[in-house]
């Protein structure tokens, strides 16, 4: 493959990710080419076309889409790229999506990828071009994926800034689940569960807790639909698990077993800051 | 009562509230004193003691400490406090706090108070002078409370940039359980389900949705423990509306009833929408 230097990326599907990660490559690739239906994110491109087919002389093709338009536009996406090509993406959830790159024709490459960044604002005008800066980028083999594929997909995420982390799509999925869908639909269920009450009290009364710990249902529903729905077994564990938690919590409070409730809220507080230093760790 | 500029306040626990409190009246009133075993944030008032009996000469105490102290340390407050003080505290829980209230002497006057502000650090080395700007700031009458105790509270309120909201203590309580209380409880369940996994590539994976979603794991657990163990019923209700919000979302993506699950999630995110908009045109 070439170097990055020498690429001409086409990105499709111009939101938020889609946009910033051009944001992020403009100067440190040959060409940026955005596709979407919606010109809005024209500007962060050198050319931007509603036509899938004018990915045709890109060196690497990326699907910044909800998961079925990504899983819709595959086998158009590998009858349209030249020989050579590698079809990467953005999604949320990886193993429908490797599965369906098995069945790519020979003649590209194909790996998955899943960058851990983002934001409840969705859209080309909501892009940042610091967005992936210190942001993990899970990457997934297919069984066709090559290491030159995997090399070219570390030096672009070095080169916005991220940190290339290498999973199985089934290890993958299952972890988003739990630190990613699960708090997704915990942000939902609390958002729904304040509004059933109609009650304008809560509304006045809610504040900073509330409002992190509900940000997530701000969410756009076409991504996150597509996220929950993609992700359905692995989420569904996930669910049943943070029952297990939520109703453990439950049950000693209603036991008035304050010191294992007090243990309990001391763990979960230790985990957190526990995280906290990993994750500077990490960043450092 | 005095007018605000001509009041001695003493503030007892001083902590992030306590002390961010003493802060936002610098310059404000006549006289600040701090009581608190720990003397750290003492360069935040006119005088410090460690000594509870020095409140003898205030004008205005605030109990800025964990529900039990509060419950505690209010007969003493009571004995200690000269003829007309006022009495009011900063705790989480109201119905315990103005049942206790209800007791004090007849000489000195009562009402409870709840800013709805804070963050997951704590103590002195956190406090702002800015805590209380925009906070919403509920106070609970007691039978006791005099229109003239409720009339000072609202000037010390506006003072620090908040705003009063006058509520029954039943009332606060039912709706703190499911705005502040229970998104404590679902950010414990959610860091709970992810240790347990014991997983390094969640922690890699884990980003800002979770970051977020479980930041509220993070606050003191002696404050928080004494919140969830004093609201107890009001939250076990809250817990039991939110399995019951838990439990739709996860049949309807387990029986693959997508459309309904999508409208759920439509109806959440519209719901977070209009609270933000609310939130802002009261703070405008």
């Amino acid at each position: 493959m070439k170097a990055l230097s020498d690429t001409h990326i086409c990105i499709i599907g111009t939101g938020l990710m889609g946009a910033s990660l051009a944001l992020a490559l403009r100067g440190k690739v040959r060409h940026l080419h955005g596709i979407d239906p919606d010109p809005s994110a024209a500007p962060c491109f050198d050319t931007f076309s509603s036509q899938l087919h004018s990915l045709y002389n890109a060196d690497v093709i990326v699907l910044a889409a909800p998961i079925h338009v990504i899983l819709d536009l595959l086998p158009q996406v590998g009858a349209f790229a030249a020989a050579g090509a590698l079809i990467t993406d953005l999604g949320s959830v990886k193993a429908p999506i490797i599965a369906a790159m098995e069945g790519l024709p020979p003649r590209v490459q194909a790996v998955g990828g899943h960058p851990m960044c983002g934001k409840e604002l969705s859209g080309a005008a909501a892009a940042e071009a610091t967005l992936y800066q210190g942001c993990t980028f899970a990457l997934c083999k297919a069984e066709r994926t090559s290491q030159t594929a995997l090399a070219f997909m570390e030096s672009l995420i070095y080169a916005v800034g991220g940190q290339p982390l290498h999973l199985a799509a089934a290890v993958h999925d299952q972890a988003v689940a739990h630190i990613s869908h699960l708090p997704y639909l915990l942000s939902v269920a609390l958002m729904l569960d304040a509004a059933a009450a109609a009650d304008e009290t809560f509304w006045q009364l809610a504040s900073s807790g509330f409002r992190d710990t509900s940000r997530l249902a701000s969410s756009d529903v076409t991504m996150m639909g597509d996220v929950v729905t993609g992700n359905r077994a692995a989420l569904l564990q996930a669910l049943a698990d943070y029952r297990a938690q939520i109703e453990r919590l439950q049950t000693l409070l209603a036991a008035e077993d304050d010191s294992a409730l007090r243990a309990a809220l001391e763990t979960a507080r230790q985990a957190r800051q526990a995280w906290l230093l990993y994750r500077e760790r990490r960043k450092a």
